[in-house]
């Protein structure tokens, strides 16, 4: 989530805001000017800091030809041009580089994965031939990963193998992955269709695709491969990545696992929460230890294979940090009078699960209430949201933030991004947010409900479910996601009757897929947690 | 709103959805395929009638670079390629082609633009300067006329002048027009720093801005422009008409005159209603009896200078057709149980309206009365919005529809345009719909609010007023327009309390504002029209 630039008497390091604090931390800055990452900042530097006439080197193992294009309309303006580079000179003097990981590919069997994947091979060959596409040029792993039915260990909290892969479209498969990776079981899985190579076989197999159709995915491509069509002939097509869309929407089979698995991590989840109300009024349990205390109750479900992403576990102050990661420097004990937000999630071999719940530690002030209940209109207001055919996520992004823009308030970040089927926990290519987005929401596509409102130096609220495109008369959300909301933060005067309805719905559903995978101490808890409003 | 293929053997008219029909009775079937407009429609008529290595020739007058670019990626995937051509040549046999229109250019006072033009160009140098631009052709005559502060009579209903200019950050222009329109009055108006050419002196002063950094809008320059500037070596750079931007925001001198001429043209639309209540029982008023009525009222109003747009006036099915106006075999007579739909608009020298009001021709039904009050909840929703700073057009959109959408039902048009002063009555570069746009609401921006519902083969339903982003803790919408809103078709029931409110404040305003203007009668009707609900 950032770059830098490197002149020879000057450089800057842009990175993502989550990561301004940090970078300041790490990266001198003697060496480097710190900027915030945006077309405007770099733009700026780069007109600053420039001569017309100069060059640009870059690595085009690690830019998309959507990024230059970017970097290039910023360039222009100071007369400055853009190279490609063959040898980043960073992994000249990286002496002590560790190896690229290679853990053993396994198989995502076919009763969670819901369809083989001939059927899959035979769902992007349609796709090609009605676009007159020979072939299409494939590098993110999740896709393959689900094009495959193969998942692997090579990078924390998702489940991929990295490959880079060619599709034809008489359905036969280029894969380029280490083959250390690869079991004979594996190979048998993978069928006549795949071949599989090493990953240095790359280029010399890209350069036989002259004068194919071939599609590539602009924004997630490394520009290299377009380059490399290009000088060999290739009648370079610019598109998305075809597993994209089908991979978003789920099928039944899916579904049903993700449902089920959401029924295992809730129980998890309410465990947790009923242990924390017991014993959070005894000022003993820090951000760190309930955030360990989390994991452990997730540990022995069924299908469990570790985090989905980093748990965030902010109490007070914390909590206002939106992308807030516990170590020991911050760690703090839940107090009284505290908020306590908590944002975590598993993977399950049937299912990927994210949930965010904010609590009151000891008693709330009226104004916790008030921003609590304003984020809960929010997050109602998507749960039962219906829509027509052709709406797009960004078309609903108001409706979470409508409670809140009308006192004034809002929070900077988006209200849902897509969710994986035991892959990544942020997918694409649907979301919810203020930014444009032009992907039509279809029935079966996975995604987060998590409106917020972060007060700085005082407290952080998010409450997020995961929730299902579901078809009908008109399109609307199933609600995956099963823990009780915190009644002790809910203001009743804010609501109308619809949303009280909705609350204590969705805490019925709760008590009533919950209960029954919990201890008895904590069935009393959830009895009294989901009571009517 | 459409374009023509034409190959040796075969051709194709795409035309927008709105002159589907028209088209079909005009063009002959026999010579052309009948396409509605859509990129996938033009992609999949060029993939089936092309050969590859074809070239479809192109008028670069009338086509822009941005347009060009879509035309590009369709035919790529025809192997089809795209080349200027030098002499159209439908010129070539069009011979009883009727002179380019001459009217003559006129000064729009100062005491309605509300800015000297001489403040205009320093904020436009100033714009460029930041962009280290030299230079900004400008091809659109809206854009032109705001900067120059003069108008003309060139084409019906919008104030516009035919012209080209180039700026220049030193705050020179050249002016392209035909010189038998600008009378001495007006060059002493446009002063030193406006030098006026005929309009063929253009390509070769665009030679003279070889080496220079020229700004070229790609959403609305003819390439005929980019490309003579490629070649004579400009740096081209792409972004926005910089008049577009401070062209939208109105001063408060501006708001100051549209405000005053929306209580002028309120008044004549109340006449109106008044006197279609109390004749349309009749039985003897036409649509297009009453659009001519309407505009009579409007016609001796201070500041008239014509109608903005062709007025709409359907009743019973024709008010289903969204752009719907009203010939000699369509008339209708005003029936009762019928709706009337009727949006009409004038010019004055202070403002342009643009107003929308459906009334009931006797007594509506019970559906007539759910649709109109779910397109009402809409229209309120947007005229008591709050939202924070940087929020766009398309971020509001939903608030209009989510009535309609709990219902399953929709509209498929825009929810609003932004409404030039004394300029065109549809102007960007802001909008308020479904499809992403990125253009941030500014205080000052004047936008309409046009919710509606249409019963395709039954009647039609819009309330539309305009309305000004103004600025407080949030920004929010003033409602421009004053005129009734028919009683008559809403189902209070269906109503929350706080929209109950808006109708009955809106209707005390436009009760104030408008019956010092009208006559006795109007005023008794008028007090009945908007008594509390």
């Amino acid at each position: 989530a950032g770059f830098a630039i490197v002149l020879e008497k000057k450089a800057a390091i842009f990175v993502d805001g989550r990561y301004t604090l940090q970078a300041e931390l790490e990266v001198p800055a003697i060496l480097f000017d710190h900027r915030t990452l945006s077309k405007n900042s770099y733009t700026d530097w780069i007109s600053k800091n420039t001569k017309p006439g100069m060059i640009l080197g870059y690595d085009p193992w690690l830019m998309t030809p959507s990024q230059i294009i970017n970097y290039r309309v910023a360039c222009k303006k100071s007369m400055v041009s853009l190279k490609p580079i063959h040898k980043n000179p960073i992994d000249t003097i990286w002496i002590d580089r560790p190896a690229p990981p290679s853990s053993p590919i396994f198989i995502h069997d076919i009763s969670f994965a819901g369809q083989p994947i001939m059927n899959k091979f035979q769902q992007i060959s349609d796709e090609l031939k009605k676009e007159k596409i020979d072939a299409v040029v494939i590098t993110t792993p999740d896709s393959i990963a689900w094009l495959l039915n193969i998942r692997g260990s090579d990078v924390p909290f998702t489940p991929i193998t990295l490959a880079f892969a060619i599709f034809y479209v008489d359905q036969n498969i280029d894969l380029f992955v280490d083959q250390k990776k690869i079991s004979p079981a594996i190979l048998k899985h993978l069928g006549p269709n795949v071949r599989c190579h090493e990953p240095k076989a790359f280029s010399s197999i890209l350069d036989t695709l002259d004068k194919k159709s071939v599609l590539l995915d602009q924004e997630t491509v490394p520009i290299y491969v377009h380059h490399r069509l290009e000088a060999t002939g290739a009648n370079i097509q610019a598109g998305p990545d075809p597993c994209q869309l089908p991979k978003a929407i789920k099928t039944s089979i899916q579904l049903d696992g993700i449902r089920a698995a959401h029924i295992r991590d809730g129980a998890s989840l309410t465990r947790f929460l009923a242990w924390l109300d017991e014993n959070a009024d005894k000022e003993s349990i820090t951000e760190n230890s309930a955030a360990k205390t989390l994991e452990a109750m997730r540990l022995n479900n069924k299908n469990f294979k570790g985090l989905s992403f980093p748990t965030i576990s902010g109490s007070g102050p914390n909590g206002a940090i939106v992308h807030y990661s516990v170590n020991k420097n911050s760690d703090r004990l839940l107090k009284k009078g505290d908020l306590y937000l908590v944002d975590s999630g598993a993977q399950y071999l049937d299912g990927t699960t994210d949930v965010t719940r904010t609590v009151a530690i000891g008693i709330p002030t009226k104004n916790m209430m008030r921003h609590f209940t304003l984020v809960l209109k929010g997050h109602i207001a998507i749960a039962t949201a219906r829509f027509p055919k052709g709406t797009c996520g960004s078309q609903l992004d108001t409706l979470a933030r409508q409670a809140l823009w009308t006192e004034g308030l809002d929070y900077e970040h988006g209200t849902g991004h897509g969710v994986g089927h035991f892959l990544g926990v942020h997918e694409g290519p649907h979301r919810i947010s203020k930014s444009p987005n032009n992907v039509i929401l279809k029935p079966g596509m996975i995604i987060s409900n998590e409106p917020g409102y972060y007060k700085a130096g005082c407290y952080g609220i998010r409450i997020e479910n995961l929730v299902c495109v579901m078809t009908g008369t008109s399109l609307h959300f199933e609600t995956l996601t099963l823990a009780p909301i915190d009644r002790a933060l809910i203001n009743i005067e804010l609501l109308e009757k619809s949303e009280i309805d909705w609350i204590n719905s969705y805490h019925a559903k709760v008590l009533d897929k919950i209960s029954p995978l919990v201890d008895k101490k904590t069935q009393t808890w959830l009895l009294k947690a989901t009571v009517n409003l």
